[in-house]
């Protein structure tokens, strides 16, 4: 019998409390061995919960208790989580979490801990919910030098963005939506401004790059000035707007990695992935492109990503998994003006044909899109690919014209 | 240093022998020991090799070295491959194979020597070639009862689909082109009589519920009837043909598994996989649809999950890993005459009106399908899913009509 404890009692906590209790067969056979849920803590009282009896307010108890070899933390936020992982690290214990923020914030530091101690830190919740792709990167693809991860990593405004493209939805309209399905929260910054997406192409950034990536390095935009109009034009492109995590090797020691909406081709394997689905794109050198696609959230699809990790810690309690990166002061982020991409602008001009002409006298090449039903003076190009600073530099000098729409052009 | 032995140096072992070589750094960073490809076996000779000095014609040379801790098996075939692998598990050695035949054939009595042993007996080479598949269904989904699994396992049919359904091209037209790109053998059975599907679906779902089965069980058709008519059909029913694998739980000790042509609607995301891709969707009772995407074949993708697997043998010497199923007797496998699905019927009709009331009187619930510049007579239809004896016994029931056609409707 191994004891373990849940720390955190919420959507994701309750879900590993409901696995570890309906699917007790079927992981006895996988590990040999009863697994006993000894504690949940949680400040709050759950008395008609049929793990009454297990409850507790005190983490000093779960921490004192040797019986308790892996913890699990689905608390969410940084603090206690932060203070309570590293406490249980440090005494031995493996920790499985599904916590982005803090594998995001503090992952290196975690790591480093579980490694002194011969314990493991998991953390395959964290990033695509029930989407098996921190142990696939991490052992199915260890024979390939990873170049690109790219990936729809937030279900919540993936949502928002299918609504908008195929019922022709504002944003403001299709994130009500989201919020009154339980898809967005009532404060819904952290979904839309992208800073969820950015914890989790950090995470996989430091995973495959092996050093960590701070969630501050990393330049971020969300979907909420993504108007009707840019995802007609979108279409007629011959593709969808999505909000992107990419990270792409460029030289030995310089990664560009960014969260952006994007202009996603109709080929892309991405541009498929509607409602709250997430798909995340690995490409490897042997492998060429491999695509993991599912539920990137909700309670037993996570839950049962904590569990799957839990029973590997079990497995590995005297043998450590080999799961590692080194802490970075970000060095090898390329500053986000360096990103080469070509551009999709949609903007006013003073007299249309004569703006664009400047376009294509400033950019060079450029490519019109039409949309029906567009104002008369509403022009919309793209660019061939080039540095963001280049340009921003360039647009400024397109006479005639105000741009209201800038999105970048992926090339998945 | 630990060594290692390949056996077989065509396309996947010589592969195998290259990523050893060209990721030396990357694989030491993993295990943090230096891998020796000690021996190579092959009757053939390699004078220009890289690796020309470690060829051997002598099996027992890598039987009898006790410094040989894991052996890959890339031969292919059933002999001698299963003899020298059963020679390798019984005296402890490590096995990782591609070879489907070889695990679909033998693979409960290989996985049984290798645990009597506390050896490693591993392929995920061989499903999905460079697509994690059996890891992920083996550990990551490991919190979830598994209800069904299908998927595009053989990338040669896939091809010649997609360019039935693109380009319009006839079966023979399709066949010849993946000949003449290498993607389809001058003996093209294997591949688009589905025999290399079923082994690949037996595999999965011997992993998943734990039995063997064997295909010889499994009731298998092949690609060669399908016309451009039906893929016409198909795309005006709002979907695809594809060459669908499937294995769903039907009871406590039922399956219900086939290989056979599907109608795929476009919505589902199996319809998009395109090309010698494959994709492969697993559904979990916590986690719902997951589906893997990637090169199903090829030699660096497939070498690659070889080396993966050769790494977690390495991590595993001591500690063998979790994946077992038992020997079966097939009697699990549901009789493929009871297995329920809707039909897509295509034939020639006496009068074609009449032959349709016929058809709605006899079935019931019938849809009629039509494409441009069919025949006068030709008449298509969608039946509503019952069992194919039954559906056998109505069909002939239906007057003044025969049938050209018969392709099963996906539920994917």
């Amino acid at each position: 019998m191994i004891s373990i404890a849940i720390m955190g009692h919420g959507v994701v906590g309750s879900g590993v409390a409901e696995i570890f209790a309906t699917h007790k067969k079927k992981l006895f056979a996988a590990i040999g061995e009863e697994i006993d849920v000894k504690y949940i803590l949680d400040l709050r009282e759950f008395p008609d919960s049929p793990f009454a009896d297990r409850f507790t307010k005190d983490f000093s108890k779960i921490a004192n208790d040797l019986e308790v070899r892996v913890v699990v933390e689905t608390m969410g936020g940084l603090h206690p989580a932060y203070e309570y992982v590293k406490e249980c690290l440090s005494s031995g214990k493996s920790v499985v979490t599904s916590n982005k923020e803090l594998v995001a914030a503090y992952g290196a530091e975690l790591l480093a801990i579980a490694s002194e101690q011969n314990a493991n830190f998991l953390f395959e919740a964290s990033v695509g919910g029930g989407i098996p792709i921190i142990r696939p990167i991490n052992q199915c693809l260890v024979a390939n030098n990873v170049s690109e991860i790219a990936g729809i990593l937030n279900g919540t405004t993936n949502f928002i963005l299918t609504k908008m493209f195929h019922e022709g939805m504002g944003f403001d309209e299709a994130l009500k939506m989201a919020q009154e399905l339980g898809y967005a929260e009532r404060n819904p910054e952290a979904d839309v401004e992208g800073h969820d997406a950015c914890r989790k192409i950090c995470i996989l950034a430091s995973l495959t790059f092996g050093k960590h990536i701070y969630p501050e390095a990393v330049h971020t935009e969300g979907i909420t000035k993504i108007t009707a109009a840019d995802v007609e034009y979108a279409g007629e492109w011959g593709g969808v707007i999505k909000l992107i995590g990419s990270v792409k090797k460029l030289g030995k020691d310089t990664i560009d990695i960014i969260v952006a909406p994007m202009f996603v081709p109709n080929l892309s394997q991405l541009a498929n992935i509607d409602d709250v689905f997430n798909g995340i794109m690995v490409r490897g050198d042997c492998t060429g492109d491999v695509v993991f696609y599912g539920r990137g959230a909700g309670k037993l699809p996570t839950a049962s990503a904590v569990v799957a990790d839990v029973i590997d810690s079990i497995k590995h309690l005297k043998s450590r998994k080999y799961l590692f990166w080194s802490d970075s002061d970000n060095g090898s982020v390329l500053p986000y003006e360096e990103s080469v991409r070509a551009m999709y602008v949609r903007g006013v001009a003073d007299d249309k044909a004569a703006a664009y002409d400047n376009a294509k006298a400033v950019f060079g090449g450029v490519h019109q899109l039409s949309r029906k039903n567009a104002a008369e003076n509403e022009l919309a190009f793209i660019t061939e690919p080039m540095a963001l600073s280049e340009f921003e530099e360039k647009l400024a000098k397109v006479d005639g014209f105000k741009a209201e729409s800038v999105i970048r052009i992926g090339d998945l």
